[in-house]
């Protein structure tokens, strides 16, 4: 398969993921995971092991928002040799918690992916926000430079 | 060359990283990385573009320590496949800093490479701690669950 092919791949995978927030479908964002997948996310626990593990912390995440969340998607990039590729981009959340608090913050993520019957599943998903060691402070109020 | 083989490549790659940051070498760690590395790191920003960027980054974080950093790696996962390989681990970064303050924190760290002219480079390095919304804080004091 032409490498162009490949990487459209990748990016049809996050289209997928795209669409899947837009319908809170936490069942199809496991359904791209692969079982052992292994997860190092925004929130707590420093990692989460299987889809089994990660599929909850999904659920809950969007049991969290009155409205949205909102998941856009910027500066996507991605690559791959034979099975194995990679996604690394940045996304935008926004919405308003149950709570009533609005939510506005970006991401940074890198999805490690392999092919499998035919397939690409994510093997290694790493999510966060930058720190700031002298307050203490997660930084969720960044904002990625223009372009 | 038998996946074995790749996969201790990677292993290499992060022994040498450790033995450099014990010898507190930036130059070193930026010789493994590709002059166009897309970094996501613990401190901010957002993301950092190019050795150029993250190399100064890393000598103020060498700088900061009066003691340390020590750098100590659990449970790394290596995979390949071509010349595209990822390493994912956590660290245990220990020390005292130049304000007397004592360090001892786990951060997750994604590693994305490629081997180019034969050698494996960093293109994509992604590390964090995760952060509690609730808080706001950036949780700097977790540990990884006994093996």
């Amino acid at each position: 398969m032409a490498a162009n092919d490949v990487k459209q791949e990748l990016r049809n995978l996050i289209d997928e993921r795209v669409a899947a927030v837009a319908r809170r479908d936490a069942e199809a964002l496991a359904a791209q995971q692969a079982g052992d997948v292994l997860a190092f996310n925004v929130l707590p626990p420093l990692r989460l092991q299987g889809v089994d593990q990660v599929a909850p912390q999904t659920e809950a995440w969007f049991d969290g928002y009155a409205s949205g969340p909102g998941y856009e998607v910027r500066d996507l990039h991605v690559d791959a040799d034979g099975d194995l590729g990679y996604c690394a981009f940045l996304y935008h959340v926004t919405g308003r918690l149950q709570s009533g608090q609005e939510v506005s913050m970006w991401v940074r993520a890198t999805l490690v992916c392999r092919k499998r019957d035919g397939r690409w599943v994510i093997v290694h998903d790493h999510e966060s926000i930058p720190w700031n060691p002298e307050t203490g402070q997660g930084l969720a109020g960044l904002e990625p430079e223009k372009a």
